[in-house]
């Protein structure tokens, strides 16, 4: 149970704070509230949330507030001073300072100096007094938190995430050569149209299963055991630019999402030097060229590979041996011209169904798996194609 | 200086990670080689890392191999226990798995088996093999990192990031009602027009330095000091859908952003909360019909006030305290209809041409500029408007 002080309680940061402290009612008490000239508001605060002490701007307004609310047990007071005496209340454990303007500096240096967890929405106390409230901050132990929409984010952004608070996982697919393809002409692609793909240079099976999506279905059974994750956490987006590679959705809402100019390289250097990051290879990424991201969900009978994935990774066992040992092979089969591009999911859909689940303990059990299923789509091939 | 073994150096990803090693030569060190046939370009390789072990497929690829290098003290060896022994090779620090396919799980297996940090671009490995890797690195000690762009973005979204990699921090701003308005018509904005925001719903002052922008300027000098950062680190992107809040570009060129829905209470919740994150008050956020997320530069032509507020940065001391005091002031006089909407930028312009730049040490001195200042824009006010 934390006690909260809200400066600006009737304001709209002061509003929602009492919304959100309301949805939390076991955690947070509020203890005091400093309003402006709001009385009606904050008389409904009071009988709500009982703190122990209100301030009000002018003093006629305190008193008369002190008369309607003479049976509550509150101390009520006034003016600058009164705000500042909210700000600095003993038993504040979370100041909340959303005063509007300068007024908000006396009060906010008032929680500062009283070591408090400081939650910062009046912005103009630190363009006034950025170097005096940090160096207060400092002595006192203070930890100033930022509510202004981006200054969380850019906190947020910093901050080591627990695995406790992920919600859900997004990985982002560039869609390949034939996102916009007429889906009557996907029979006709060849070879040499898989492999030009828009955005990354790679190899060819992966520019292939780019192309199919299948590259983003094995990647998300990649996730699901590299964060070990449910597999219901994981999301695809398709995101023509490439350039939003992966979002990560708290609980709370929030989004931490990574982003970078598209080349190997960045991704590379990060493993290699991790914890630590060096200078780049390439130039800033600069969104205000770039302009546009778009996201689009994934229409899967257009990429039909990737239901089947997610057929696997809801399975799991054998189940994603299979289908990658299907896959390898029916890629490798168009790439050998024997199979048209749509033929890749028949292939791999025909040899998934007659797969029979098993469990895989071992090294010697995939291999295992790998091999007859392998040996199976070779059949299927041999045999229709 | 780190160790760096990589499985199958001659494919894409093995091809960029030698690049990145070649940029920081004195922190690692390639001392093992993994290819498939391309034995050209391995020779190559050698002759310019010159690696201590190196492996090919075939047996008759690795003899010719032999007898090219042989003035070159290297051990030369093949086929899949030739990749299994440089993923295992003793001196390594860092193994970048990089074969694809199956093909690449054995290797994989035995640089997690020695305990090693493994870069992961293997995604096979994971996806038929993943529990099984996950409990031998347990086992080890092996830390595996990914490098799929994807992955390597959910891992670095995680992370605790240190303020030294910080290259630049960017904040969005929505760009107000009247980011499309032809400039022509600014001058006849009204207070309403002015207060219907396209996005945030807040207070009248601070609803107003939105359409100005001034609303960042002020956010620029406090991410300023909230997070230690130089003001040339700073930037602004117009984002109309105000989705993106903070953008954090490390040295490395990886971008790290916050999304969320436009509601207060998330970053509120979260300063409560912190730095604990509790269930969403709202639906999750879904770019999939969000579809599209723009950014423009900001034109100052269109927001002067920006420029003040830029400039304010740079000089420091009592600037931004007059900026804000100046800006307070003629946006008072805008809501009680005293002076136009294109008035606010002029008013603030001329009282930031007359005010003399001092030191600010103390509270006193925040507030002494603070009246003087205000008296002297109300001054200005009286006299031209």
């Amino acid at each position: 149970m934390k006690n909260v002080a809200i400066l600006g309680s009737t304001g709209t940061i002061g509003r929602n704070t009492l919304e959100v402290i309301g949805r939390h009612g076991r955690s947070f008490r509020v203890v005091a509230l400093a309003a402006g000239s709001n009385s009606r508001l904050l008389e409904q605060q009071v009988r709500a949330f009982r703190p122990e002490i209100v301030s009000l701007e002018r003093k006629e307004d305190a008193e008369a507030f002190r008369e309607k609310t003479r049976k509550i047990a509150l101390r009520v007071t006034y003016g600058p001073e009164g705000a500042e005496e909210i700000g600095g209340y003993g038993k504040n454990d979370i100041v909340v300072s959303a005063i509007t303007g300068i007024n908000g500096l006396r009060p906010t240096l008032a929680a500062v100096r009283g070591g408090k967890k400081v939650a910062l929405a009046n912005k103009e106390s630190m363009v006034v007094a950025g170097s005096i409230l940090q160096k207060e901050a400092r002595t006192s132990g203070a930890q100033i938190l930022p509510v202004d929409s981006e200054h969380s984010g850019v906190f947020q952004c910093l901050v080591k995430e627990s695995a406790r608070h992920i919600k859900t996982v997004t990985l982002t697919a560039s869609g390949g050569p034939f996102f916009r393809t007429p889906m009557r002409l996907l029979g006709t692609k060849t070879v040499e149209e898989a492999l030009a793909h828009p955005r990354w240079k790679m190899g060819k099976k992966v520019t292939v299963d780019s192309a199919t999506l299948m590259n983003k279905g094995l990647e998300l059974i990649e996730a699901r055991w590299l964060f070990d994750l449910d597999p219901s956490q994981l999301r695809v987006l398709i995101h023509p630019q490439s350039i939003v590679h992966a979002l990560v959705e708290m609980r709370d809402g929030s989004v931490i999402a990574q982003l970078s100019s598209t080349d190997m390289r960045i991704p590379i250097q990060y493993a290699l030097t991790y914890p630590e990051r060096r200078d780049a290879v390439l130039p800033s990424l600069d969104l205000g060229r770039v302009r546009t991201l778009e996201f689009f969900p994934v229409d899967e009978k257009r990429f039909p590979l990737i239901r089947l994935a997610w057929q696997a990774l809801a399975e799991g066992e054998s189940v994603p041996v299979a289908l990658n040992a299907a896959n390898e092979a029916a890629v490798a089969a168009f790439l050998a011209r024997k199979i048209r591009f749509i033929d890749i999911h028949e292939v791999v859909r025909r040899t998934m169904a007659g797969h029979l689940k098993k469990k895989v303990r071992s090294l010697e059990d995939v291999f295992e798996v790998d091999r007859v299923v392998r040996e199976k789509t070779i059949q299927t091939l041999q045999k229709r194609y």
